[in-house]
């Protein structure tokens, strides 16, 4: 069966444009109404129990030692069996639910169980995120902050094309799309203020960036080198990175961003693989100068992945503010764990490492509202005729992104939270 | 009984000076040989293992529904029960090993399951650690800094007087003392090079620190006030942030420490209660400006807790270093903790929040080599007569702490690691 055909060939329908064909077979964590959170995947818009599955016996032949994993309340489990095994785990799934295979098909038993309509089930934190890393791997987000708060004729601070920058982040506060997120107070300090004032931030802002999660464990002293890197990555999430610029703007000297940051970040439910994303792998943008030899990395490392935010107000219409894609990355995936891990530091099974904001060279790609309208000076016109320049309370934002290549789309669903007032 | 008596009156014997009297009563994780690790208090140099007692009995009577949390390898369950059930615990466990209660005393079976000289049992990191976040909240410390690598005239930052500045840390990498370190390489740029260069540091430093575990979760979107942050603050440890200056120097630029600081921390394996350090209680700096009123603390929230760092190189002898004390904390443990939350970001049980080097005003109380030695322009002389601007290969680090009043006295033990070659 070849892939164009695939879509096709499931007895489960799958609707024209879905980002989930029988090729993406993604993991999450669902709760239908009445059960425990159990693990899933998704196929169109049927939610698929793989707990359920599993005790129906659907795994019983994939020479797994232990099954437990299956019925844990976050993947970390499953993903930790490694590549070998998950990959084996979705080829059973892609054949169960193929046209011809009936085993599932014809077990109304099983399916009554372990097939929910996606509506009908509430999506869970698909992971227990054990340390978080932010990166600033887009050059075009770079020099565009750069030229906002710092010197516009050098806006590339001298280190950023020889390190893929990150920092930590809060682990605590990442939570699941759908989840709405309470403006955070804070302090600022205005350049006329003398002292700092207290309050709800005037400047909340979205960062479109997106994440990968991490499926091995490295040793505390071993580096990952650049070449063996993705053997450490399972999967790829959307995630919005809420910040607060005012606060970012008054806290972040000397020691980097904290409270603008850490009140809520929020990521799409689906984790997708990097098998999923094969098909799309792309060249990165030339690095100029060349990087040290612990980053050069091979091949290609970039995933065409396009992207999009839209921006709902309250009982409104959503506009698309920022088209973008994760192709523009600067840094790739494999550069930012090679440089995460080259000092000894340690990786575990379910951290998160993100992009940082995903910006593309025109003005309507770039990937946070401080850079759509450059600080608030451009407001942007929505399609109900109001205005933003930040975002506002009851705005909700949505994320968007999927590969797509001839006939075959993957997608990543929704990462979507919506900003009520501050408590 | 009275707090002088009870050193004499335990059946334990507790030596001279020891930092683990029948008041201390930490907490711990254990491994005696040929067991699985298992939660443990400490008294004298005898460690005595929680989950031994739970077993024979001992805890029966405290009305606690579940008993499981004193069957878990990491101290979270234990201190997620609450401050009442802990302190219950402590009580319990003070009475147990008091010279007058035979029930322990007298019972050879259960003694031989549960009590093991210290030095035969592997301390293991006692609580799984969620979120770790490292503030910079001494004056002395940052006031150094910013003379060194910033403008001698105004070191402090204009933020620093407001906000007790801190950022994320790496999880993952925080280990148990005693545990070697291998020094990390990375990238460094001095003034004059033109390109950064790739290798070990060169500048490998420590930081004195003190950090709090916290022991009650919040919710996100909730801010805990000042004045109730003590409820959510279980214990203490010593801390040392391990930092490579010249790694430091080169990346932090503009979103803080990294490769720099996550190579490695150690913490000293017994959380001491704040029930312990509650005769310690000593007030802090006067806060000059006034501080916002979400950071105004009342009442004596400092703790008088003296604190040194020897430095041993190998096949030598030990030299102190640094001799400081935590009372010098500007910004104060309850204050930290109402700014990390102001925002409504989310605490959990077994986090972990470092206080930043805490230095003094003289020199010799100065917590890290980068301020003892004036950033190597200073060496220090050590008593085998060899000299050091940094950390060298091989060399022992030891942190100790305790507090005194009158006859008693709380200590923490010890907090040491080695630093062992580039891997």
């Amino acid at each position: 069966m070849n892939k164009e055909q695939m879509n096709n060939k499931s007895w489960i329908t799958i609707p024209e444009n879905s980002d989930f064909p029988l090729e993406n077979i993604p993991f999450g964590v669902i709760q239908p109404k009445g059960y425990k959170p159990q693990i899933a995947t998704r196929i169109g818009d049927t939610a698929v129990s793989l707990s359920a599955l599993c005790k129906a016996g659907f795994f019983d032949d994939l020479q797994m030692e232990d099954l437990s994993a299956f019925y844990e309340p976050v993947l970390n489990g499953l993903i930790a069996l490694g590549k070998e095994k998950t990959k084996a785990i979705r080829r059973r799934l892609i054949d169960l639910f193929s046209q011809d295979t009936i085993a599932l098909q014809n077990n109304k038993e099983a399916k009554a169980v372990a097939l929910f309509p996606v509506n009908e089930v509430k999506m869970m934190l698909p992971v227990a995120i054990g340390d978080y890393t932010d990166f600033y791997s887009s050059i075009e987000h770079a020099t565009n902050v750069g030229k906002m708060f710092r010197d516009p004729d050098h806006a590339l601070l001298p280190n950023w094309r020889h390190i893929p920058v990150g920092y930590h982040g809060r682990s605590s506060s990442i939570v699941v799309s759908e989840t709405s997120i309470h403006r955070p107070k804070g302090q600022t300090k205005s350049d006329e203020e003398k002292m700092p004032r207290f309050g709800p931030t005037k400047q909340l802002d979205f960062e479109l960036e997106m994440g990968f999660i991490t499926g091995k464990n490295s040793t505390l002293g071993d580096s990952i080198p650049v070449d063996r890197a993705e053997e450490f990555i399972f999967g790829m999430v959307l995630f919005n990175d809420l910040s607060a610029r005012d606060i970012q703007k008054w806290e972040y000297v000397p020691l980097g961003p904290f409270l603008s940051k850490n009140f809520g970040s929020v990521m799409s439910p689906w984790i997708v693989t990097m098998e999923a994303l094969e098909p799309f792998r792309v060249e990165g943008p030339v690095q100029e100068p060349e990087v040290l030899p612990y980053l050069r990395s091979k091949g290609k490392k970039n995933f065409d992945i396009h992207l999009e935010v839209a921006l709902q107000p309250k009982n409104s219409v959503e506009t698309l503010v920022s088209h973008s894609n994760f192709k523009y990355m600067y840094w790739n995936m494999s550069q930012q764990l090679a440089h995460q891990t080259v000092n000894g530091c340690n990786i575990r099974v379910g951290d998160l490492y993100a992009s940082g904001t995903i910006s593309g060279k025109s003005p309507d790609s770039y990937g946070s509202m401080l850079e759509l309208t450059w600080r608030g000076t451009k407001p942007l016109k929505l399609a109900d005729g109001s205005e933003r320049k930040f975002v506002e309370d009851n705005d909700t934002l949505i994320m968007r992104g999927y590969c797509r290549k001839e006939t075959l789309r993957i997608g990543f669903g929704e990462c979507t939270t919506k900003i009520v007032p501050a408590k």
